[in-house]
């Protein structure tokens, strides 16, 4: 265990007192916008959990994910974030029990073994530690540390993620907006966005979303929208527009609601698939399984609610999914994994 | 005129007799992936254009798309590979009568007048200056150095750019991928990776694409297209992988098959939507006018061929269509464009 990685950023931990602290737990959500980290108590494992949950601390940062930010200020960010839950929690690294870092970017085996590899250099030896996409937190908000069921998400991104309760896991999309997550903000943004440049060089029809994107973006042609998206493609800048989207096809605009009818399609099928590759409606196609909810484009809760005829385009299929919008965010459920985990392997 | 500008670039002009070299004009085609410029003997108006065209030099240099590299870059490049072609033509500034610069990236007038102010500090004033869209230059490369009919450019990206005889312009696509140009080689590739996707996470049909593109980029899974993409996503890299398609279609593949189709329909709708706002094809739809077909998805000449399905989609709604292959590069088109100019201009 190195004491003086990254910086200063242990440095802390000179001044708390070494194996006093009660034990705890770390859960982290590291998104491609904001990383955020949770300490919680050790809750022993016959002991109900309080509602609300116990939280120490909570410390947000930015991007952690390396494929947007590259490896090494992935890891710089993770680890700084990490110092200063424990820092504010009055703890330090030896009184951590487990980590679960759910960070998106982790697609491939080999994601999660380079993670583990450098979490085993900052933590002592007795530390358990998991490393998991940052769709299996959010799973895990849902159903309070459970690994069941299905997760949709759709903000920025989108991906579809679920487990069965005997540990088979299966995802769909969530492989970026060049692999087609047409379902996502960025996605339903982007579309907007062509509809616009089609209506203006006659490939496609007219469109409220010519002139409520325009003035959403303070520009005055849609000839200056080639420069506005270059400036800086960023997906999360993007994704912005979406509300503008909304807002047109509530206001009956064609196109526009056409774009959120197929973002609806998308979203569903990639729920779909997961729940048939892992047949958690059972082998009726009517047995319960948790559907846990989450991102801006579904928690809008607009008269056009996109969230709502997901469920709708799902249950119709599945009349077992059982929908959740989580109480807690997926750093929690990241910390309930962990305490999941642990207490799984303790037994 | 500056004589310093940009490094040591012009300092071979010491070594050219001042005002003894005869007349020229430079064409230059700047695209996202190469810059070409050619030098020219200017041919006095009365004279017929010789065949081949008299190229007194070529330069090649990089990308020169200010919305790719920057201003700066885009215009480092620029002057010098202009330099490089007077140098090598043992000619000097003073002896360029005309110039015109067709670059991509140039989609709205002020693009137009800022890389006109800058050209105008290089040349002397009596210089001829004139900066368009690279799409004109492939045009005039079609027509011989006329601005009459319409171009189709597809090649990384694809833009359909036309004009009357009196002038009117129109231009269709040519927007990014983010904003949907989904016939260009890297819209048929994306589609192609995102069918990969799809298959592999079970919401799509299973497709040979896979295997195809799988070993063509020495990947074991489609998992690892998530850190392919996010690696490097030129546009250029990704539109790559069009030959792939193009076999798999012609080997039976339904799902390449119909990205194929798919970008058939895209292409001839920016062509259609030009003559459309043009009326290119006269009032009762049948006048003639070129249709120029310049770039690698439309020249591949497979069995499967994207050009030709092309020209037919829009021959049998535009019967007038008359497509040209054209045998000179856009470069010299560029300059067939600045010769004209200058001609209309001194009578």
């Amino acid at each position: 265990m190195k004491r003086y990685r990254n910086g200063e950023v242990w440095d802390f931990e000179h001044f708390t007192a070494v194996g006093a602290s009660r034990e705890v737990i770390l859960g982290l959500d590291g998104g491609t916008t904001t990383t955020v980290c949770v300490c919680m108590p050790l809750i022993p494992a016959n002991e109900p959990l309080s509602d609300p949950l116990p939280v120490l601390a909570r410390a947000v940062a930015g991007c952690s994910n390396h494929n947007s930010v590259g490896e090494t200020a992935a890891r710089e960010t993770l680890e700084k974030v990490m110092a200063e839950v424990l820092s504010e929690s009055g703890s330090n690294r030896f009184a951590v029990r487990a980590v679960c870092l759910a960070v998106s970017g982790v697609n491939h085996p080999t994601d999660e073994e380079r993670i583990l590899s450098w979490l085993r250099e900052i933590f002592p030896k007795h530390v358990k530690l998991f490393v998991q996409n940052d769709a299996v937190a959010a799973l895990a908000s849902g159903t309070m540390g459970k690994l069941h069921g299905c997760v949709l998400i759709a903000g920025t991104g989108t991906i579809a993620y679920g487990f069965t309760e005997d540990g088979r896991e299966a995802r769909a999309a969530g492989a970026g907006p060049i692999l087609g997550d047409w379902g996502s903000g960025y996605g339903i943004a982007a579309q907007a966005l062509t509809a616009v440049v089609r209506a203006h060089d006659g490939r496609g029809p007219p469109t409220m979303l010519t002139c409520g994107i325009l003035r959403s973006l303070e520009l005055s042609s849609p000839d200056e929208l080639i420069g506005w998206t270059y400036a800086d493609p960023s997906w999360a800048r993007i994704a912005r527009l979406v509300p503008v989207v909304v807002s047109c096809a509530e206001a009956g605009d064609q196109v526009a609601n056409q774009i959120l009818l197929d973002a609806v399609q998308e979203l569903a099928s990639s729920v779909k698939a997961v729940v048939q590759r892992l047949s958690l409606s059972g082998e009726d196609g009517r047995d319960s399984f948790p559907l846990v909810m989450v991102g801006g484009v579904l928690e809008a809760n607009k008269r056009w609610d996109i969230g709502k005829e997901v469920v709708n385009c799902i249950v119709n299929d599945f009349p077992g999914a059982h929908p959740i919008r989580p109480r807690v965010e997926p750093a929690i459920g990241a910390a309930l994994l962990a305490w999941n985990f642990l207490m799984r392997n303790s037994q």
